[in-house]
């Protein structure tokens, strides 16, 4: 327990926020909880890449004073709304790198989708500002990269992904080498008793239904291969610093222990909690400081069993796909994340059915040409790489649609 | 996650430690425990009661250069073989505060049994020198007297009970004001699924097997009436400064969450591992550092399952006898607490029913004449009262033997 008794919120300044990619599901989530937590967060900035409907909405409530669409119809269709009401309107990827030199703001919440993140990660750190990072990508594709910029700026990386927030908050206080294995849970998606066959045969309809967490489309099906533990294994690596072998993954239904760590004295560290993106969401927000948060209050009488298991990497070859992209390093990673993002798409399309999503990802691996990754532009380059392959390799007659 | 990146222990100085109470359960794994950390701990002293042949054996082993018997004809009968082997000598309870004085101890755990701790943790306490508190009485019977005194002179208190030290590894770094919660963790004990006919008829026997810990008669017997839940509420009311409402305690067989925190915003931090008191003893000795530990790795995966629910209090009378006790204040708790040590020997000499335990505690809350409790003076003066009364109960044919 700290000493310090310091009195929270109401004297102090708001922290100045900027949320990207507010109109998508971690960024709603993200406005309802700066709503909440009122006077403690001004919300400066927000950007949306079509929804100009909602941006419009989002930016009047909470007063914001700066917006970027970076689709241009979208656009071009939008900003004379915004502008007509005395807010800073900026387009496209440049306007995103304009809004985010555009103020002086405490924290970045981003929550972009997909690898167009990764540039405003970077942008972020560099300028030495606190970021809330929930875009996966940015650690998938470029964590060397994110890691080394939060390093040499002293920028605050304050992961959002309920898994990361667990990890983050169980090592508040600790030594880092006092840490000895990090134990991910995995709720094993909607289809973890389903037979090799049966998986073959999964609808989209099916695939978008998970059990205990809302989500975008992408997250859901990525968590539905089990892709999803797959990338957080590769973000974990990156944020806490640890060898790929330190990484456990926990088949834990309940989705109620977040994930844990092991530290050195055989102790297990863990945070749990309802299933509500909020909580991990407004944790970044207020941290250091908590705050009365909205989700329902944890009653494990009332769940009267939580449940624990091992990952079936047979049915689910997504998860060991990752490890093994994350074993090759270089641009593996990156290009591991294009296919799957380019297989998804086409499974969400009707293209190609539920288990050819890791036959896409495990052929571009193998045909992968990787570059250094210590670049930027070569982890576009290899992402870039890795999508046509992909879509080569879906086109293809010889993939089962 | 913090900063510093200390390298542990090889090239600092060993710290110095007493263990006061080492031939008993808590004591024996204390040792245990020393000796592994090797260079890390310096046993300078050790203490007993009756069992010279073990202590001796101990002081030799750790190269213990002082050492107190607190039974006068034990220390008559072992005194010699101490001096002989040039370990200095101390006897009785004034020899276990010359022992205190005798050097300069960086840390020192008291796992001494029974009210008769309390002097040892106020001494120890008002010397600034750093607490690892096993004896439960201190707390329960004397907790302002105790917290007083840690904070006058700022030395650290770590509790050594295996839930305390959960919540005291959940509140690391944690803000006192962001916690809402304390989640106690019971296991039940032995009988939790005896109905109460059958509690009435269970034999010393029964009572001294614990399904999950190994610990000493007395704890073991507590266990199984929860008495020993209870004690924990007025120790976790006081070392975390913390209403009686604010503590929750919650069936969980399996022993493997030592006990929780849920903050404001709704997160419940946890603490689990292998039940193994060495895990939290040794927390206790390297804090704030951890080391290599004896414990097995927890396997989640291999429990399978782990379950939860509520308390019944109307079969575990013992539970609400201690929450009355803290509501009433004063030297309530001390009384409960002399009641019961009264209570559980008289059962474990076949005097009294298993049932009767609660019987007489609340007999003896209903009688006591409670003094202010704000010196040792007057909690030790309410303990004799409490037991002269609890023994006159027991005596009384009226009691259902």
């Amino acid at each position: 327990m700290t000493p310090e008794r310091v009195s929270p919120g109401a004297e102090e300044q708001p922290k100045k926020i900027a949320i990207l990619g507010s109109t998508g599901s971690i960024g709603t989530q993200a406005v309802d909880v700066a709503a909440r937590l009122g006077g403690r967060i001004s919300v400066e900035a927000l950007t949306a890449h079509g929804n100009g409907g909602l941006l419009l909405e989002q930016a009047t409530g909470l007063g914001a004073r700066v917006v970027c669409m970076t689709h241009p119809d979208a656009a071009a269709e939008y900003s004379a709304d915004f502008r007509d009401r005395g807010i800073e309107f900026h387009e496209g990827t440049e306007g995103l790198r304009e809004l985010l030199g555009a103020r002086k703001y405490d924290l970045v919440l981003n929550a972009l989708v997909g690898v167009a993140g990764l540039p405003a990660t970077l942008q972020v750190l560099d300028a030495g500002i606190a970021l809330a990072l929930a875009n996966k990508e940015s650690l998938v594709a470029g964590g060397p990269l994110v890691m080394q910029a939060a390093r040499e700026s002293g920028a605050l990386l304050i992961p959002v992904d309920s898994e990361h927030s667990a990890i983050f908050q169980c090592l508040r206080g600790e030594r880092r080498q006092d840490l000895k294995r990090i134990i991910l849970t995995a709720s094993g998606g909607p289809f973890a008793d389903l037979t090799a066959a049966e998986l073959a045969g999964v609808s989209v309809d099916r695939a978008l239904a998970h059990p205990t967490w809302k989500m975008g489309r992408k997250v859901t099906i990525d968590s539905s291969t089990l892709m999803n533990k797959g990338l957080e294994v590769l973000e974990a690596r990156h944020l806490f610093d640890v060898e790929l072998d330190m990484i456990e993954v926990l088949l834990h239904r309940e989705s109620v222990i977040h994930s844990m760590t092991e530290m050195v004295d055989g102790s297990v560290l863990a945070q749990l909690g309802a299933p509500d993106m909020r909580t991990p969401i407004q944790y970044a927000m207020t941290f250091p400081e908590r705050a009365a948060g909205p989700a329902q209050s944890l009653s494990l009488a009332g769940y009267g069993s939580l449940t624990f298991g091992g990952v079936d990497t047979g049915r689910f070859p997504c998860l060991e796909l990752a490890y093994r992209a994350g074993c090759e390093g270089a641009t593996f990673p990156a290009a591991m994340n294009a296919a799957d993002e380019e297989a998804v798409a086409a499974f969400l399309e009707g293209r190609i059915s539920f288990t050819s999503i890791p036959e896409v990802i495990e052929r571009v691996l193998d045909g992968h040409s990787p570059l250094p990754g210590e670049t930027l532009e070569e982890v576009i380059e290899a992402d870039a790489r890795a999508r046509e392959l992909a879509r080569s390799i879906i086109d293809r007659p010889g993939v089962e649609s």
